[in-house]
């Protein structure tokens, strides 16, 4: 029986089209985090399984992560995300390091989930990470190149929403100003989680479910619906607006206010997955109205270098995955048309291949990307086979061409077609690919 | 108990200084082989075990691949090599492809291995493959882009040797020249594979052990040893030197001589570990007396693609390992110091993180790398923190220099200061990045 041709379920074979796109995607969000210092490290895919039992959260580590028991034993995991490692690696030399210390990746990360618009079970994701920095200046500098990427890539303000909430202000509001205990408080914040994504009155049932006789005596439903439903900051009620996990947010909306980031604001409904956040979270959503979800995100998550047995640094980092910018970017028409990076096709014409290679290595020489086809087929299949791929010139080789020294130009744009000594041929080329 | 900062065994962690070696590497394989009209592509890292299972070999797939079954009950395998891959997709898209088609990539692949010095669990991998060129100017192409790459390294001739093998003619060799049974070609083709590893007198008896008593009684054993131990290809009996799988060998040291590569011959005793070779085979060997090994290696295996069930395409393909490329570069002092990506940092002097702002962007935007130190801890351990990080330069910003719009520049390899405007700061640290 024949092989499939599939790749692996719910992941992508890059052919060089795609492949190409993805080089773009990456070389933006390389020299954006380059600008604000940051360094590329990278690490294995395989790591102990036992590094994401610890903080990444148990619906993940149970039903999504790939695992298995490696041939010496080991209990493996395939990453299914970038931080434990890196909290690892720094962890590993966290007295040698120098910090502030930025560091960015874009590994590919796998999750067994069914595969589906904008989740796939293998995609990549930007990294970026900041430790040693307790202040707010880490904040402010994870949403500055949020958005630095985004504008990069085209993007206009009114496409995408900043949105903050803080760890902190969340476990205020749920444990003391609520009251709830602590199986109540995981509950409704995977509640808040999902608020958004299920029927408003699903999500009013349960939080009525959730609660204890006594306190739907006291009316704890209502007021946890009528906190949770205030958009604006400044309309919380007095004795949770003030809270001081607020200043943070309400300094930092005014940082990006002054910096002309308008398109930020505070949701109460934030609340991000992984369990080691610890301040400060934050996410990138999506304004179109077809595709209006959360894009990337991130946070603070000051615990997770401290796990590895040293002393703890103050960390905060965000996420950016392919899938989900490349949605982002096809919806709103940011993806440029991008040619081919073959320079030119030399079709050699007769029994000159050991002649035409001194041309052939000068034109390389000269700094052209040169295919050569040097089959013994017909010239118009040759030409038929150059056009598939893309490539825009034609070059003719055969004996007369090497004796006049005059070479066979074919535009295959334009169709024309003329003869050229190979200095001029290589500067059309490069004039070309400008 | 605290988790383990080690990397998987037998994997590496690259930090920053090691990811900028190897983009350093990768750099140099990229602008080499797209100068030859090459595309990247990629695929996913997990596979069907199944694509192994064909062709690649039964010690690897029994004893080195990792493979487990996944929560769908599919046995899957983390790839151990690419060619498989790069098989599947092609014959993915046989008829929607153009051809001659040439296809690279740099994947990281896995190996259930005892780690040892140039042979790692996980490590990355050039592959260069062209599909659909029958004649030996695909051959020819191989061997002009190992010799080019390792001499944009900087590599001498008399560093490496590139030796070449046919398949065909080892057939020949083994099978009607010998008059060795199937399974004594299997294990004669195995023991040749090792004949420089082992010992001269394991290897005479070994070969002495797999002929039968009647062909001992014939000398074969003999006359084994004495075609296997001919060094030159002029040098062989005639009745086996003129045969027509030569001819290709010759042709191509012909050619290559032609391009002033002279650092190549024939080698009876190179093999290669893959089942599905088909006709002439190549290894590139480091001449270092301390690593006197084989590095990289390919050759012709025309017969992949129709595994999966379409029309066979004629391919010939290379790969070239990052840990041996490192280790050579290494070896022959060849690998460049690379300095700091960060251009500068820049050293906030009293409260004027929100002030600074526009400064910093400035800098961004005049296309400098810049970090900045915000956290609040003296001047000079954040002096000392900047010199740890490898960077070159300290800007200094505080009320003062932002009043006077003149910024203190430190040079941290001299040590020298001085005040400069924004723009004047910005050209004196383009300067010396060039």
């Amino acid at each position: 029986m024949a092989l499939s041709t599939q790749p692996y379920k719910g992941a992508r074979d890059f052919y060089p089209e795609d492949k190409r796109v993805q080089d773009y995607m990456f070389g933006v969000l390389r020299s954006v985090v380059k600008k604000y210092g940051y360094l590329e490290y990278d690490a294995p895919i395989l790591e102990p399984l036992d590094l994401y039992r610890a903080k990444t959260g148990d619906e993940i580590v149970n039903e999504q992560v790939y695992s298995f028991v490696d041939r010496g034993d080991r209990e493996v995991a395939i990453r299914p995300e970038m931080t434990p490692t890196v909290s690892r690696m720094v962890a590993a030399k966290r007295q040698e390091l120098a910090y502030p210390l930025r560091w960015f990746s874009i590994p590919n990360l796998w999750r067994y989930e069914r595969p589906q618009r904008g989740r796939l079970r293998e995609h990549w994701q930007l990294n970026v990470d900041l430790f040693g920095e307790p202040t707010l200046a880490a904040e402010h500098e994870m949403l500055l190149i949020l958005d630095d990427i985004l504008k990069s890539f085209g993007a206009k303000p009114e496409m995408y929403e900043i949105r903050l909430n803080s760890r902190l202000f969340m476990n205020f509001l749920l444990s003391d100003y609520f009251g709830l205990g602590e199986v109540q408080v995981v509950t409704l914040s995977k509640l808040i989680d999902r608020m958004h994504k299920i029927p408003h009155s699903e999500f009013v049932a349960e939080v009525d479910t959730l609660c204890t006789p006594s306190q739907r005596d006291a009316q704890l439903p209502d007021k946890i619906l009528s906190v949770l439903s205030v958009g604006d900051i400044d309309a919380l009620p007095p004795e949770i607006g003030t809270h001081g996990s607020l200043i943070a947010i309400r300094h930092l909306i005014a940082l990006l206010n002054q910096a002309g980031i308008l398109n930020v604001r505070f949701d109460i409904s934030l609340m991000r997955g992984f369990d080691y956040y610890s301040g400060v979270v934050f996410e990138v959503f999506d304004n179109d109205p077809e595709n209006n979800r959360s894009m990337f995100g991130g946070g603070r998550y000051d615990g997770l270098v401290g796990l590895f047995g040293v002393e703890p640094v103050p960390t905060i980092g965000f996420g950016m995955g392919d899938v989900t910018l490349r949605n982002f970017l096809e919806a709103h028409n940011l993806l440029p048309r991008l040619g081919s990076e073959i320079d030119a096709l030399v079709i050699l014409v007769g029994d000159v291949y050991a002649q035409a290679q001194k041309l052939i290595a000068d034109f390389r020489e000269m700094g052209l990307n040169v295919a050569v086809d040097a089959t013994d087929r017909k010239i118009g299949s040759k030409i038929k086979a150059a056009d598939k791929t893309g490539v825009r010139y034609v070059i003719f080789v055969g004996q007369e061409e090497l004796d006049t020294e005059q070479y066979g130009l074919k535009d295959l744009k334009s169709g024309q077609e003329e003869k050229h000594s190979s200095a001029r041929l290589v500067s059309i080329i490069k004039d070309y690919r400008k």
